[in-house]
């Protein structure tokens, strides 16, 4: 297919090199130009700005947060100004179940198609084409695009015709690994300060009830307290843990659990712990403790 | 082996008749002496008094909580004062470290031994002999007692010389289920209410990051809202969250999300879930959303 | 003084009618014109535009939220555009520090002036001109308006230059009133639980260290449970605690109380009180203690 | 009146001498034998044992925590074994609901007469004799030791006639003390931040809503971080904290305030700050906002 990929960060560049690798005629995009150079000594074609990048049968974007992703698709620049009737835009990043709504809108009305498609896994999966892609919108818009899924997943599940409900899966995927980190974090504040050690707690953990990814890996970073490099940014976390809590105001669903890790974050990203890995969010009930900081 | 076992509830039954399984003597005692008839007919020997179960090289005693276990164990007519000299206490009771503490010392007064060995599992895991043994004590002891710990569980995890780690970790295993719980509660809650399925949202999450048995098992009885049977208790759950609280103050250690916890046990008990299985602590959020009440 | 007044609810007809009372000249403008009419008895004129709210010295806004001031100030028809150069907005709205600061900008590029003066109290007060005023902004500008305070309010304090400071200081009074609230709840459902008398137990209270209108006023309607009529909604409580957080995560500033009461208001509102006084958050904890919903 | 006091700290040698001014005949006992000299100084009698303060008619005790009060009542040599027939144990000290029982029935038994007797007021209103007192207890026994009441406080509410009632009453007041604590700390973290003047921000909200003694006392010690000398040690806010909690179990009764306390004071602990006065607990948001710690 010929796809143009918008947004070249760490999961992004892995998930368009795999598009590459796959055999697909791909037109990069980024904001700060070195990343495109990057991309295009693996194939890609490179674009200067989004409409170059809109110029195939869908567009992926995947970018940090609403506002990146309104700044590319609104306006006269933008992916729904530049997009051909027909083409599809697919929407990897984490974003509000809101501006879910409203592309979904504004796509319909210039006669285009959304998809939300966005993407369970850190950048070691996105580079091992092992992500986890959530994907909702029109069937037959969905089935049109599943070779982008394959060529960057290890399994899709699609939910239904609502993209937003896409997105709502995610940010409550998210919150779930960020409620993981703090109990967890929690929980070997409690049994560190006993003595007990913490390899052979995590190892005992996920030998039995706690056997999945999501313990072996931020367990492991927490027993290490290995927060650098960043897999995912704290300030990261902090985001959609808050569109966690958007949702829920909308709904009128009270998230105590979610409201917790929006105090953890902020106070990780107030004393300097902003740009570490999230995980190191666990780290703040030792530092309460009378341990060390995680920053 | 000669073993003694005392506490013939839902787990304690289910352990006891997987030690005359493996061909020990077992002789049982329990409270309400019904249970014990039960066990009798499978082959165990009635005892009518603790101290008629104190007679083997090692006693095992699988009680609710620490009054229950204190009641066994001191006073003329307890386990210290029944237990030969050299004999063995094993107690797999979740039951707070600063009792473990207690009974170590008076045993090992009495120069008897005592080895801590709660297990993680739910009563069908009991009856298949799966459960997972987490042991502390002297190492000469634990090794003695192996045999008891392969006839019940599916693998045994020996933590070292102090008995209270092994109640400490068990503590705070509980805790880390009891976290799922209301993690898990509050996003479905949130998914539930935009009308995402729940069973296809809890596959979804088992097939990726969470494929662990703590959020199938768990997540499939939010899912489907079957909380009853009871496979452990609302009022047991409450107990063993108040053990982490309290294990917190003796290390000065805060525990935000088990304080959460225990808030939301205290309102399951007081609008009439005390008797639920414990995950019915998971619905509160969408109670409070504006469903139905779990009770 | 020749003064135009914006938004006639239960708190700005009180004041719009005590401007009345102090000899100045106001005309009125509100969404629905019933206000308008009812003010026009009692000597107002009546404007059936923004526009026409906006030809004397000041115009003083009362609105319920950032929606509503944005609505009325920006755009052809907004009171940016219609207000004469040199002439002053004093906003009395609880409103974000983002959206101050964002009309402190717009009324200075159009030559004007800008004073934020949100006010204490709830609607009684403001009929018996008995307001606190919070205001900020060019000290010459606040000397200017402060006939206008001192005809609603029994005393003003002036806080500085920055008009988001008082935006800051209200959001956190009011953050402060519903921390009252939810104490106060919690205390009276356990003392009420133990069979004592909730009344007594306030006297009590207020007689001794906590002898401030906040206990007199909101712990007689928890003591009561009287929740209608509504002096102040719940789903304006939920709005100021909501402004709270977002003023703490602009500044960093982890806030977990105000977290606490961002879900007790969801599930207040989740469960059908959100039109009750914000009081009835304040009876959550003896509904969850067993007892009935405030709804 | 003959008078026994037992426990001479910060708060019980100065209730003791205001005994002593109104002309009462003092005899006083504490385990350090240095406060009883100080105190004979002004007049008392010196007893060197529990027993020898327990031959006038009343027994008033202020100590520290429930094991303090259990060691001087129980036992051979504790004031149930040496107190008349008929003569009255006013507690003072601020105790679970679950002792005060205990305590009514052990002097029921013996005989004598129990009151809960506890008292709100730092160790300056004791030394002014303001104290206010909350009575329970079999009303002719209140009306009896009255002439306490009055030497020491300067006003008294009498409950009814199950002395437990006062000890809650007493253990939720100081929970609303901590909640004004903690609320208070998060609202000068934010405005703080943003540069308000925290004195002036105390100043405007104790000219308003939150004219209170709670809030001058304890906003004032917040605002100029002003944490020793200690009037009442972090520890025994813990203590008071962990009681209110405790009283919620037993009747079933979530707090969520009382549970964020709880960590609060842990982590105040844990970090160094246990001998600091219980204000400085509401240091810790500043500090998670990036600010010093408070120890």
């Amino acid at each position: 297919m010929r796809i143009g990929f918008i947004g070249l960060g760490n999961m992004g560049a892995a998930m368009a090199a795999n598009l590459l690798k796959a055999g697909h005629e791909v037109t990069a995009y980024n904001r700060s130009p070195a990343k495109v150079a990057a991309l295009a000594a693996e194939g890609a074609r490179p674009a200067t700005s989004v409409a170059e990048a809109c110029q195939g049968d869908v567009v992926v974007s995947m970018l940090a947060n609403d506002d990146a992703v309104e700044a590319v698709t609104f306006g006269g620049h933008g992916i729904v100004a530049a997009l051909s009737e027909g083409a599809v835009h697919v929407s990897s990043s984490t974003i509000s179940t809101a501006l879910a709504e409203r592309l979904t809108g504004a796509h319909a009305e210039a006669g285009q198609s959304f998809v939300a498609a966005p993407v369970f896994g850190r950048p070691e999966a996105a580079a091992a084409a092992k992500l986890f892609v959530v994907a909702a919108g029109a069937p037959a818009t969905v089935a049109a695009v599943t070779p982008v899924f394959e060529a960057i997943g290890q399994r899709t599940f699609v939910l239904g015709e609502d993209p937003s409900a896409a997105n709502l899966v995610k940010i409550s995927g998210n919150f779930l690994i960020a409620s993981v980190i703090e109990s967890l974090g929690e929980a070997m504040a409690l049994v560190g300060k006993a003595g007990v050690d913490k390899q052979q707690y995590l190892e005992l953990l996920t030998s039995t009830l706690f056997d999945a990814p999501v313990y072996r890996t931020y367990g492991g970073l927490l027993a290490r307290e290995e927060f650098s490099p960043t897999g995912f940014a704290a300030t990261l976390g902090l985001k959609d843990v808050k569109l966690a809590l958007s949702a829920g105001e909308e709904l009128r669903v009270p998230l105590p659990v979610a409201s917790l890790l929006r105090d953890r974050f902020l106070t990780l990203l107030a004393t300097g712990g902003g740009e570490l890995d999230w995980s190191a969010m666990g780290a703040l009930t030792a530092w309460e403790a009378g341990g060390k900081a995680p920053a």
